[in-house]
């Protein structure tokens, strides 16, 4: 038997729309992607403090909580990264359901695992933000000391170095971080979500 | 390279206690384990709906909602049924980080698993629930028809007929469903947990 035929929906009476009445806002995935050092997870940070600030119930994920629970049993090959995000997505796609503001910051950089993200929210949900970082800044940075130990060949399909990043085509906002500070970007960002957000 | 190795915290501003200043009350994890059929999600929605007309924010997580999605590409086998679980409770793990009360409706039949999730959390966060009913109640109810289909030979290694539910040493609480009504039932949950989830 397949996992589909063994469950049968129970029909629960404590909906999405319940959650966001309780809480007064939209929940939504906010998604940034970018390479490794282009400030995802930092401007993701920044962006949570203002909202929580306002009083609106955000939750972050990324690699800190995500990688050492969830899915530390994957690694960092093509098919495990794809099932990182997958996952990750369906965690999202669940906080969304729970009426939270997701903010998820990832490398994620395949257009169709993006994609396939966006596709599990309703129209709408999944706002993308493309930390656009140039990769001379990014190693430059290096916070992690990631791309000096990718250059040495100790990392292997490092994304940037010998494994691609997939430029947005749409994203919902764009980020050039090297070009403004972490505030700049947390209140350009605010400033898109917070209509989006707040209950009509 | 390990996952470990590859990821570097970012300690980011709010924290969990924000988040539960925030929603004014404590999360935690309400584990619902018993029989296929025993009521677990059904008493679980009721606590819910209690819950949340009490101003709760609350997010049910059962097979409904994580079996087609999070966990599709997992079957019934022990190993599969172990990882199941595993990842349902990083992920109420993560709802405990965000503020939010998980309800948690699951046979997770193994006392290991069931150690394993508590242990996820701090102590005092995790809350089981035994929702204890003779399998021949169970049998008899067989909301899904998936005993006469274990009966048939149908389905392999089904809890309560050819494989083990082991039954919890200390629960938080144990509701015999057979001899309450749902409504009962949720009522004595939500008196033994409220006073745990209203923030001091």
């Amino acid at each position: 038997m397949t996992a589909e035929k063994n469950t049968v929906p129970h029909g629960h009476t404590i909906s999405k729309s319940d959650r966001r009445e309780l809480l007064a806002q939209n929940s939504k995935i906010i998604w940034f992607t970018g390479l490794s050092g282009s400030g995802k997870s930092t401007i993701a940070g920044k962006v949570e403090e203002v909202l929580n600030r306002r009083g609106f119930l955000t939750y972050l994920l990324d690699g800190d909580n995500v990688r050492e629970g969830l899915n530390k049993d994957l690694g960092f090959t093509n098919k495990d990264r794809s099932e990182n995000i997958r996952r990750i997505g369906e965690v999202s796609r669940l906080f969304v359901d729970a009426g939270v503001i997701v903010l998820a910051a990832f490398i994620s950089p395949l257009k169709e695992d993006r994609k396939q993200v966006r596709a599990l929210v309703e129209p709408g949900e999944f706002l993308e933000v493309f930390v656009n970082c140039p990769l001379e800044i990014c190693e430059q940075r290096d916070p992690k000391g990631l791309y000096k130990k990718a250059r040495a060949g100790e990392i292997a399909d490092f994304t940037g170095i010998d494994a691609p990043f997939e430029i947005p085509d749409a994203p919902e906002i764009e980020i050039q971080s090297d070009k403004v500070s972490v505030e700049q970007a947390a209140e350009e960002i605010v400033r898109f979500v917070k209509p989006k957000i707040e209950l009509e």
